[in-house]
Parts: C-alpha cells; sequence; structure tokens
C-alpha cells in the first residue's frame, strides 16, 4: 500500500497529465488546477521569522535547489521584508502571508524565534491557514512547536529538537511525539529532528515526490552523505530521550 | 609541533590577555590590536555573491553560529545590498568590500556565480587584499577557485568541489590540489571540498579555535554527525578523481 501510494504521487508530480486520476487522491487536481502549476514548477515556500536557525532553513533549501527545472522556491513571512536569523545573517522575503501564491511544498524552520511565534495569535493563524490548504507541510527542529500550535498534528506521530523536546512537545498534547527518530512521516506532514535532521528530512520528501534516484543524484551532486533511515538519531540518546 | 602550534592558537584567541606572546607569532596582537576584538569577539565575515550556493555559506554559519557569545558574523559582497543565491533565496550584506572592518576569519562559498566572479578583476583584488589581511582564510566548493585566483593558494595544499574539479583548479595552476580530502588545512588556509564538505571544515576550524570539546558540543547541539577525517571522502572516487 505505501509503495503504490508513493509511486502514485511520483506519476502525479512529475507530469501535469494526471488529471484524470485524481479523484483518487485528490491530490492531481489540486496541483493541475488549484495550485500554481502553470509556470511548469512546483512552489516551495519556506516560512522566516527573526530569530530563525539557519541551517533548518537552507538544509532543505540546498536540497531542493538541486531540482531548479522542477520547484521554485520562496520564503514568506508575517510581514514581506528583511528577517534576521538567530546567528545574524538576514534573508529577503518573498511573499507576507497575505499574498503569498498557493504552494505545493510549505515548510517551517526552527530557532530561538519559535518561543516567540508560537504566542504570536496572528502568526499562528495565517500559518494554520497556509497548512490547510497545501498539499504537503514539514518542520524542522522546533518549528514543529509552531506547526503542533495549529493543532494540524493532533492525533498524527511528529518528531522535534531533541535538546528543547520539553518544551516543544508542550505546544502540541494531542499529537504522539516520536523520541527517537530523525524524522517521521505522517499523512501530508514530515517532521524532522533538530537543525541538520531537516536536511536528511528534505531528502526523503524529495524521494517521495520525485523518485530513491532523484533523491540520491541530489545528494551526491551536494557531496551529502545521506541519513537514509528515519530511525536513525543517535542525539535522542544524547539527550535522554527513549520511546 | 602541530599539536602545540594548536594549542597556542587556542590559549590566544581564547583570552585577550596572550600579548606578551605575540612576537612567537604574531596572532596575539593581530587580534588585540589590528583586529577588532574590543567588543569581545571575533569577527567572520563570509563573502556573497549572485549564483552563491546556500549550504556553502549556511552550513558554516550555522556551526559558528554556536558560538554566539564568542564570535559575530556578518556578510560581504562587492557592493553591500540584497545578493541572490542561486536556489533563489536572497540575504542582505552587512558590508561592502571597501567597508568591512577587520575580519579574524573569512570565507568564500562556491556556486554557479563563481564562473563570473573569477574573471571580475575588482572582485578578485578586493578579496585578495581581504585575505591577506585576514588570519584565517577558508573556502567552501568552488569558491577555493576564487581564492587560487587571487594567488594566495600559489605553492600550498587545498581540494574543491569534486564534480567541478577540473574548471575549478584551472583556476590555481600553482596550487597543489588535493583530489580526494574532505577538507585540506595548510597555513593559514581550509579549503573544504564540494557544498556539504565545508560544515564538517567549519567544525576542523572551531576546534582548531577552540578544541575538540567545542566542536564537539556545537555539533551535537545541531543534531550533526561531524565527519571528523579530512581524507574521508566518497565523493573523490565517484567523480573519478584519485590522487
Amino acid at each position: 500500500m505505501k509503495s503504490s501510494r508513493r509511486s502514485f504521487i511520483s506519476t502525479t508530480i512529475a507530469g501535469a497529465t494526471a488529471v484524470s486520476l485524481s479523484p483518487l487522491l485528490g491530490i492531481a487536481k489540486h496541483f493541475t488546477h488549484q495550485h500554481g502549476y502553470h509556470d511548469g514548477k512546483l512552489r516551495l515556500g519556506m516560512v522566516v521569522f527573526d530569530g530563525f536557525q539557519l541551517l533548518d532553513v537552507f538544509g532543505p533549501l540546498e536540497m531542493f535547489g538541486g531540482l531548479r527545472d522542477k520547484i521554485s522556491i520562496f520564503l514568506i513571512s508575517e510581514k514581506k521584508g528583511v528577517i534576521k536569523s538567530s546567528a545574524g545573517p538576514a534573508v529577503v522575503t518573498d511573499f507576507s502571508f497575505d499574498d503569498v501564491p498557493l504552494l505545493e511544498i510549505v515548510m517551517i524552520p526552527g530557532g530561538g524565534g519559535t518561543r516567540r511565534e508560537v504566542n504570536n495569535e496572528p502568526f499562528v493563524n495565517a500559518f494554520k491557514n497556509l497548512v490547510e490548504k497545501t498539499p504537503h507541510v514539514a518542520s524542522i527542529c522546533t518549528g514543529a512547536a509552531v506547526l503542533a500550535k495549529t493543532g494540524a498534528l493532533d492525533g498524527l506521530k511528529a518528531t522535534t529538537n531533541k535538546r528543547a523536546f520539553k518544551w516543544a512537545t508542550s505546544q502540541g498534547p494531542q499529537v504522539n511525539w516520536v523520541k527517537q527518530a530523525r524524522w517521521v512521516e505522517d499523512g501530508k506532514f514530515f517532521t524532522s529532528s533538530g537543525i541538520s535532521a531537516g536536511t536528511d528530512m528534505a531528502l526523503a520528501l524529495i524521494e517521495r515526490l520525485y523518485g530513491h534516484d532523484t533523491a540520491i543524484n541530489i545528494a551526491n551532486g551536494a557531496e551529502y552523505e545521506w541519513n537514509q533511515d528515519p530511525h536513525h538519531d543517535p542525539f535522542a540518546e544524547l539527550n535522554g530521550l527513549k520511546d
């Protein structure tokens, strides 16, 4: 079942001709009509906020950047403009929550700024709206805390940063948090463990969308030794976490 | 000899009290007087240009960002402003080559934009000037091509991206290019292999400056499985390169 679902999604996304299959999962229609597939590219939006963690954002975007002919990458923030990372360097966002086009993939990173944003009701509500209408949703690190705060993960399995596990999981008491996992896939959600784990998860999502060979080729091009096993997570035990 | 040099540099950089040792290497004086050590932090400048590779920049900066109390991080470009990565997302730089303060560490990433910058004489000259006055210099990926173009690597060992090896090495015919290496240290220069390799190199430079325990602690905090062996480089063979 799992492998047939995987191959269906791959086929759907690889071409825009799968409309007749749309009743099966409703995804093809999503991509070809509701979503912005007209320029021949999927749209990936990464949400950022002051105090975001650099590698949470740019590990995954490096890997998706290897699909330049297939995917357009955008940065999104509550208000469009210059957003400063926790380490100092600043980015310029392409869209605000108000003017972002329909996306096929949305991601949210972690970082110190999540401690503020989980209590920023307009941010959480706008992000929730984006999550609901986007077919693939991913979080990196404590980005899972903000995602959990929307309620979207309730009843689903998810993971988050291992050093900040207690705080992050407290934002979603109805989520089935997994302690030992590099990343977790449940339904349309991919949630990853701390910082670097987002890069491994991004390649898993690329594999899900475009197949194993594409993911391996991107990892090799980035000279990246991909941890392909979502259960390989030495950092859970290092932080005293065991399922 | 190597280990005593390492411990000397660690001591020198860890405190501002090592001025009396300065004649030995000239480094302590450098840090306490010529360089901007007055706010108690080292200055790390990452040079960017249109078409820079995301992870080349943000893998290393993530790791150095773990030393927030010890290091300030800046982005530098030929002209200060908004600089677009090869994958799309844009950053805002803090300084131009003309107004950048004295740095203790300067880094240059790779990316498609290096093909243009190696032939941009004002860029190469300004970068050369920065390289000459900075005590630690690092390149990531094809950033080594620009660094080689300054002549600074002539007669030294260095490495670069394995897929773009032929082009990058052609920019420095007097450099002793190493085919199989995750990164290479020679004198004040650290050069790393493609994209992801910069993260491993950054941790090696952190180890050199602040010791092994600090580097491990930063890697663990980022949930990053650090490749600590500069000779472990499966991507050389994958690209038909053998020393």
